[in-house]
């Protein structure tokens, strides 16, 4: 024999391409459940559109309708008033795994991979053997197609490629799913809509359900976002192999230029400091021991904080109209933390809200208690909630501290994290890492937030006492009208309304309070 | 202006490696923070170690030696005794994510993706920007060299390939890490090593920590495990793609002969009971109805189970062996479940365990509780355990109605799932997705495993009475020694003696019981 072990063990050895692994793997994308895999397609779609049309600077109008086929067999329509795909991109941008606009650059965007339309494109084929079918107008040519993956090579195959007369730009897709469940509740594609209306107020979908249900998630402000734009990465973000890279790939000649151009926050003043290497040699000669050293010297460094236009938060004022529009809570309180950096310098802005009564929280059977609602880069995340940051700061809070009781109370915990890097802990992108950065800065904004809503429950608790003291002293004063009555032979009702009205003028505050509740209460039911 | 937005937004479309995907996004290996990498490199090594010497027929010998060298910086050396890897394969075995001998069959074996190598190297070169240091010695041919992975590419780089002379067989792997942390407790690489033990009786540890301490984890059997073997799909864990795909890359001119020869448990027999499609049709034509059809008819005939000799379980017999190595239990009890399927028709085989006192459990400060000793293919599973299905199932189970009490008892509880397929999680491989026949498989093996503990704790409980009523009457024989004395005028310590044995013999089982207890007790201490 002339072969070793080895050598007959290998003859097995093959390549693979990365379609073919989430074939295979297909529950790492967020298809791990019949009820789940349908959030994830609208998901995908839904996400892509927003960010397109926020790069193009239009407000979002979705349209998602769900049609029931058979048991277990669905078809989805999303469209959207985006600036479409041009044609010779549509097979890349729907059918290759790792590809598109977004996963090179350093910009903050709600998809950020490059995977999800592609990974609706394989799920839809391997569960009904059938390609998607897209109609999209950029505005100066429309056309539809049909559109479906080669797995073995990760290569799009496009079909039935047809010119189109088509009145409104946008993009439109209706994919086919075997495998899935409709479901509400909790990890519906309906509460996910709602969720995304929560955290963009200003975009408006359409939604109907496969009960032919329709539903309507207004727009609550007519502004678009601040268009996000790619940022210079900040030194303190960088990692030796990162400077390394970047170096090897520069166009100037000297160190301290291509420090000076590639970086932000760098000046010539800051480079000062750095005083044992030599800054005028070429960037792509250096080595990586230098490379070390220089980004030792870079933490040493006090540098700017990132820049906060890179880091696009929705705002207070923006999420007190959402959450007015969608949860219309008793009282609520938004905290909007300052830009902050994680990993050194990958800038992110954490914002959270408490949001008290209304339809704040979950009920069930006439008990309410408190939900989480957890957002990264305005996507609202349904699963894996154990796995989050966002739930781990949550925990980690003695919300009875600030008079407020998660089992019992109908509270809704509001977190977004914006970055133009979000540390997800899967591909399927439903769980923030448990950065110790992002937990803290989570727990600060949590912390404020509750002191917000404590000064209030502390005023309710206030109100309440009032309230009790003030219904005491009428029952007394009933008492004291009558004994006056008799003494002084005055008429009681005239004297009953003298001095209710003395207890009332004293305790107008609380009255208009009371009533004010009393129509919420009425609102509420 | 000729371009639309979507043509200006579409310039930035580019297509990226996997390779680059993972540098991105390494946490999802497993590289999330700077304690756990060090676990993940170790686990990556010592898991396709095990997988090649199983495959050769070897019995594991592994050595596994940590060295710090700076603060956070650190060299980790793992040596094996398996087949070695050929000359020709080495970049590709260590520096191509996704490639490898194992995602393709459908084999049981420990790794399944074709990651797990090239991700060490990865995470290596983007935290040291060194290569790793390679010697193989395949019995034929012995080499040394450095891999390190052209990330854009996806393609391995080698360099400095030298002949050498090394008289004994194995893969020698010495890899530069930073960005790492040594730590102790439940999540370090000598509980990972621990864990490896406790499932693999079968091999030998050699664990050099960076203190220098020497941990030695023997070979309680002499027998490797029965080699796994690729096995062909059972009808009912096909989805309708998979049967469409394998249809289309039939060499039969025959649907039936595809079907007797493709998948495993088909008989002409069977074949019988499809009536309505013609099984004489070329397979490579058939469409993806008749596809959804054969289907639909699979799930309604009865198969015989997959074959049992595709999911290798680590052994009845095994467990114990190991338990009572690593463990030294007061007691256990182990429960083998029969092979079942998963997804209609993956075969997988559950095994638990649960050991009680020795060095079962976890201790704190005097105090003892339980912990889940997870595994997978034998792999100890040391993270994400919120996520996994074997921490659902026992969360499921009401373990005080079994006498048991995780919070005070020193309670080790085992699972191992084997299976050609486990469907993790994520990439990172650290959980088993809460598949509902898979968590409801664990639930049965537990609940077997407790009723088993159970009668010992019943026993104990029984035994501790029993030793009570022997103290008593113990008690009082002295008493009546005495006054038979008194009465009868007959030497009292003839009596005494006569009376002890009359008890001592009634009580001689508990007697017993009682001196093992007390060695097992100076055994512990």
């Amino acid at each position: 024999m002339d072969n070793s072990k080895a050598d007959e063990i290998f003859k097995e050895f093959k390549e693979h391409s990365v379609s073919e692994f989430f074939k295979k793997n297909r529950q790492m994308l967020g298809y791990s459940s019949i009820s789940r895999s349908i959030v994830t397609v609208v998901h995908e779609y839904v996400t892509n559109s927003l960010d397109a049309c926020e790069e193009a600077g239009i407000l979002p109008s979705i349209f998602v309708k769900i049609e029931k086929q058979e048991e277990n067999k669905f078809k989805v329509i999303i469209r959207d008033n985006g600036p479409g795909i041009p044609k010779n991109y549509i097979g890349k941008a729907l059918a290759v795994i790792l590809a598109g606009t977004k996963f090179h650059r350093f910009i903050q965007q709600r998809g950020q991979q490059g995977i999800g339309a592609a990974g609706c494109t394989l799920f839809s084929q391997i569960t009904t053997g059938k390609p998607i079918f897209v109609k999209s107008n950029t505005g100066k040519n429309a056309y539809s197609c049909n559109v479906s993956i080669d797995t073995k090579s990760n290569k799009p195959i496009i079909s039935n490629l047809t010119e189109i007369n088509e009145s409104e730009q946008g993009l439109y897709v209706e994919i086919n799913l075997a495998d899935v469940k409709y479901i509400n509740g909790e990890h519906s594609v309906y509460e996910y809509l709602r969720r995304t209306a929560l955290s963009n107020p200003h975009i408006e979908i359409k939604f109907i359900s496969p009960d032919n249900e329709e539903f309507i998630f207004l727009r609550a402000v007519e502004e678009i976002p601040r268009k996000s734009k790619p940022i210079k990465p900040h030194p303190l973000g960088l990692t030796v192999n990162d400077l390394f890279e970047y170096a090897s790939y520069s166009k100037s000649n000297k160190l301290s230029l291509f420090l000076l151009e590639t970086f932000s926050r760098v000046t010539r003043d800051k480079l000062k400091e750095i005083t044992d290497i030599d800054l005028n040699k070429d960037p792509k000669k250096i080595t990586w021991e230098e490379a070390e050293k220089l980004i030792q010297h870079f933490k040493k460094i006090k540098w700017m904080l990132p820049d906060t236009n890179s880091v696009i938060p929705i705002g207070e004022k923006q999420i007190k109209i959402a959450l007015e529009n969608i949860l219309n809570p008793e009282y609520m309180f938004v905290t909007e933390r300052k830009p902050l950096v994680f990993r050194g310098g990958i800038p992110f802005v954490v914002e959270s809200a408490i949001a008290f009564g209304g339809n704040s929280g979950n009920k069930q059977e006439n008990e309410s208690f408190a939900n989480i609602l957890r957002f990264a880069n305005r996507v609202p995340l349904l699963f894996d909630a154990g796995n989050c940051a966002i739930t781990s700061a949550v925990k980690t809070i003695e919300w009875k501290r600030y008079g407020l009781d998660l089992e019992t109370q109908p509270i809704s915990i509001f977190v977004n994290v914006s970055s133009v890097y979000i540390p997800y802990e899967g591909v399927g992108k439903e769980a923030i890492s448990k950065e110790e950065e992002i937990i803290n800065e989570i727990r600060f904004a949590l912390m404020e937030s509750a002191r917000g809503i404590q000064k209030y429950i502390k005023g309710k608790q206030q109100i309440n006492y009032e309230v009790n003291k003030y219904k005491t002293i009428m029952r007394y004063s009933k008492q004291l009208a009558q004994d006056l009555s008799s003494i002084t032979g005055k008429d009681l009702s005239d004297i009953t309304l003298k001095i209710n009205k003395l207890v009332e003028k004293h305790y107008k505050k609380i009255l208009n309070t009371k009533n004010e509740e009393k129509e919420e209460d009425k609102n509420e039911s």
